[in-house]
């Protein structure tokens, strides 16, 4: 069975050598001193490596089972689920006017990575809760906020999000569940979702659904759809709970992964909703979660390949098959471990240089969204969405390949589902698909952001980059700031080209947006690096771990060497434009 | 439910088209007529569709059960068996001799991706059998062959091969499985094998196990690795069924995929073996089952990305999501089909590029194969020597990044098993694992292939596609010769670097190897759509089906711009040296 110990080291070293949160300026960054994050991620790894961690493969072997309209999780969650609640970790960056710790969401990506990576399927569940308690903070009306959010803070009601229908998932202009306005100011629901992540379960006494439908009469298409909480059980005035409120799960869906989490078709049949925000205005409202799901699930593509990649050097160190072709390194031993072979730490380097870039980019894209929400920083607001897509695509597309390469390492043990490899891949494949199918991500990129307020925000992401390199432009620092620049010269060499052409013909600019969304988040990475690579530099002959610096100088010199040379190929991809892409007749596929 | 088609019209394009087989001097191929390969290609494509594909899904969902030391295969399997076993299809390039067709290894290969494509687990049980009865025709004395051939050929019995024990599996030279020599002239196989494919099922009346084992006394490691013959059933003098031979199935393995196949822990107990070629050079015997094995894995990461590509294009035609940006399409229906979106095409267009350059390279492996067989031809036998590892690595590598992508086209349905993409991929995961982990396909390619013969296949290799391109260098063909060449001077700078570097520092060449084994990869498929492209320049003025040649040219063109230039970043790789894998100390993964 898998193993996972939380990084808490390298989590602290982002944090702390790197962006240096506690001298921050952002509202509440300042007690975020080393030793209190120290302890607050030392207990959740704690948690994660004894309570969620031994259920992941219980979750994945026996899945969520319906019958009698009601789902059972599996052994073990119900009972971990009020271990978490009782730790009041699902209000750790939730108000504390409704129960929670006020924590800046840095500190709740941070934990959302250690409980992912033990268990991704179990953390949905709060997950869940935790965007749509969102959702009804950003838009709800005090009277919603005060009923439903204590509640959700504290996990004992869940949330959900209910968009996709079984004909339209991207296009949800499409959709048909329909929300018939009462005389009392609620609506009555009635339609059917699909993929709906906790949907129901028995770990939560309460179900708060947001889902989204049209008011008949409105609007054609998406500007016909508003945003509806929808609870399985009534909420009465006093707080306690009513009748049902026809709420009922259709199925429960056979997936690829992610067994744990219950992923259900809900039907809702003239259920009492209340209008969430705007009429008409349901996607913005939705977006507000949506963005913060995407986030989410960038961390998830991360955390899948942290624990897929712990297992994976565990394994290369353990297991003893052949010999150092430069040196027998095991004398005593039948063999050597399968580290002393270079492919096999080609592919953990790989493996390695991605997850510790990536956490640094995930961990500085939360203080992004801090400053933006706590700061109401309007340059770090149209950076984190101009990086969401960025940070959700590519985190995802990587942290899968990771996964991928993580089972390579075991042969065919890595194939058998009792070494728990293959649920490591089974589960990161999702993170690729929901909130925004990758090849979405893409388009929301290059179709929106990148020209949102007159490309402004790209060009602010250029400029840090080209400042930070002109200010490190040391001897010392050129072979990491060399390759950056000119990594970075890709990235703009493709904005530059889908201005000139995109205008003529969109097309030119779509058929590449998924290399430029990777070849955005290999400068990114490279970004990271490059900072890491300063930090560790200077702390290599400070502190008194210089080895652990060290080591970040080695694994930056890998990522700039074998990893950020892939954006010459996507440059070469993006410039060949729309014709290679768009001449064949859909006839002939 | 998925569905599949057999891709004749392609197949018979490279057969005809592009390789021009019935004009090849090679025994045999004088009878491969256009008419003749259509009408095996197009009964065994019928098969396929009606009678494999559809048992896919239940093979998956059923899997095999092992209950009371039997194993049953999923519902279905043993008529279907039945009836391939009818249509002669199992012999069908095995020898007249032996009951077979001793039609060209060509003609297996484009039948067996046909039968791969529609339902891998089930054609695995053939392909053991197959590669087990090639393995005793080129090693085995006349009275083996007399005795096993004829049933394996009509897959009366089946065949398996055993290598991996518990503790080791690329590095054979660790087993324990024990054979000890008796006064007959036989052996005790005493041990327990892993992992064996097809190791036990209901589908045939005996087993017949191929299993390496060392007799005790000989040399250590792998010099001292005998290949035997182990039937489950002892076969008498007369050929009719004897005693059990205390061969037992230990248990069956909880699988990624691939559940229709009986994959097998089995346990030998002082069963009676029959030594297969010489003794302790079992591994060379063992390395013709491997070889032919290492081809037919390679195919099957063309027959699945083939068949999840076939269910890709399904959906994205049906599915109506979006508008085309550039002008509805679809009038009349509430959105646009998927496949108007560049990024689903281009998704579409990376799997069929590199399918149809896929079929072309495996099928040319396949023709040398036949080369070297039939024609005795050395030259043709030391450039498919070289070129296995880089079928088997590439093809499955990329095989299984096709199935990712068109899962992905699917976006969360592409999750939900029931759709059926699901299973493509787990299906696929396996080929990059089995007969050889790819990362032991690159060190045998760069470790050995390379500089085998003082490196003369792979000057024959780059000479073959000097020529070609000074042949046809014309205005005409430019877009595709050149790409090809720049492609092909990247492979060659690689090689010159692993001479430069390799000799000082292997590592400075196996850091490498993975890489060099797609770039490797990459130049054979670019060389492969030159050709194709050659072909069809041609064909389109002249055939009454231009439609389908100008669409060959419309997909080189794709291949040539969007996934030859990936060379460029894996030479990159490749000449960071050995440095950036190499200087972590194995602590610090």
């Amino acid at each position: 069975m898998p193993s996972y110990i939380a990084p808490v080291k390298d989590i602290q070293y982002v944090l702390h050598d790197v962006l240096d949160v506690s001298s921050a300026q952002t509202a509440g960054y300042s007690d975020l001193e080393k030793e209190f994050t120290e302890a607050i991620l030392e207990t959740a790894g704690q948690l994660a490596t004894d309570l969620l961690a031994p259920l992941n493969t219980i979750g994945d072997t026996e899945g969520c089972i319906f019958k009698d309209g009601k789902i059972t999780t599996p052994k073990g969650f119900k009972d971990a689920f009020e271990q978490m609640k009782e730790g009041g970790w699902p209000g750790l960056d939730l108000p504390e006017q409704y129960g929670g710790q006020e924590l800046p969401s840095l500190i709740g990506t941070a934990v959302g990575e250690i409980f992912s990576s033990a268990n991704q399927a179990f953390t949905m569940y709060q997950g869940l809760t935790h965007g749509a308690a969102s959702a009804i903070l950003a838009h709800g009306s005090d009277e919603q906020k005060d009923k439903y959010l204590p509640k959700m803070t504290s996990c004992e009601w869940t949330g959900t999000m209910n968009l996709t229908e079984s004909h339209c998932g991207t296009d949800l202009g499409l959709m048909r569940t329909k929300a018939v306005p009462q005389e009392d100011g609620s609506y009555k629901i009635t339609g059917e979702k699909i993929f709906i992540s906790a949907g129901d379960h028995d770990m939560s006494e309460n179900v708060i659904h947001l889902v989204l439908a049209k008011i008949p009469g409105g609007p054609d298409g998406i500007k016909g759809v508003s945003l509806f909480i929808v609870p399985k059980i009534l909420v009465k005035e006093d707080g306690s709970l009513g009748e049902n409120n026809n709420v009922s799960v259709g199925s429960i869906e056979e997936k690829m992964g992610i067994h744990g989490n219950s992923t259900c078709v809900m039907v809702y049949e003239e259920s009492e909703g209340y209008l969430l925000g705007e009429m008409h205005k349901g996607m913005r409202a939705m977006f507000t979660m949506m963005n913060e799901a995407r986030l989410g699930v960038a961390m998830q593509g991360l955390a899948q390949a942290e624990a897929a990649y712990q297992n994976a050097v565990i394994y290369a160190k353990d297991r003893l098959q052949g010999r150092d072709v430069t040196g027998i390194k095991n004398p005593d031993g039948p063999a050597d471990p399968l580290i002393v072979h270079p492919d096999i730490r080609r592919n953990l380097m790989d493996q390695k240089s991605f997850i510790e870039g990536a956490r640094a980019f995930m961990l500085w894209g939360a203080q992004l969204l801090d400053q933006a929400h706590r700061d109401k920083d309007d340059a770090a607001d149209g950076l984190i969405s101009l990086l969401t897509p960025v940070l959700k695509g590519f985190l995802t597309d990587k942290g899968y390949e990771a996964t991928v390469n993580a089972q390579q390492v075991y042969g065919g043990h890595g194939y058998i589902e009792e070494w728990g490899m293959s649920q490591f891949t089974r589960d990161a494949r999702i993170a690729m698909i929901y909130e925004g199918a990758n090849g979405v991500q893409a388009l929301d990129l290059v179709g929106r952001k990148l020209a949102q307020d007159g490309g402004k925000h790209v060009m602010a992401f250029f400029e840090m980059v080209k400042t930070f390199c002109k200010d490190n432009d040391s001897e010392e620092m050129a072979e990491f700031i060399t390759p950056l620049k000119s990594a970075s010269k890709d990235l703009q060499s493709s904005a530059m080209f889908f201005m000139q052409n995109g205008m003529k013909n969109p097309n030119a600019a779509l058929a590449g947006s998924y290399d430029f969304m990777h070849l955005f988040g290999y400068v990114c990475l490279g970004f990271m690096w490059a900072k890491m690579a300063k930090t560790s530099s200077k702390a290599a002959l400070e502190s008194d771990d210089p080895e652990f610096h060290n080591n970040k100088l080695i694994t930056a010199r890998y990522f700039m060497a074998r990893q950020l040379p892939m954006t010459t190929t996507l440059l070469k991809r993006i410039e060949s434009g729309a014709d290679p892409v768009m001449s064949l007749s859909a006839e002939a596929f």
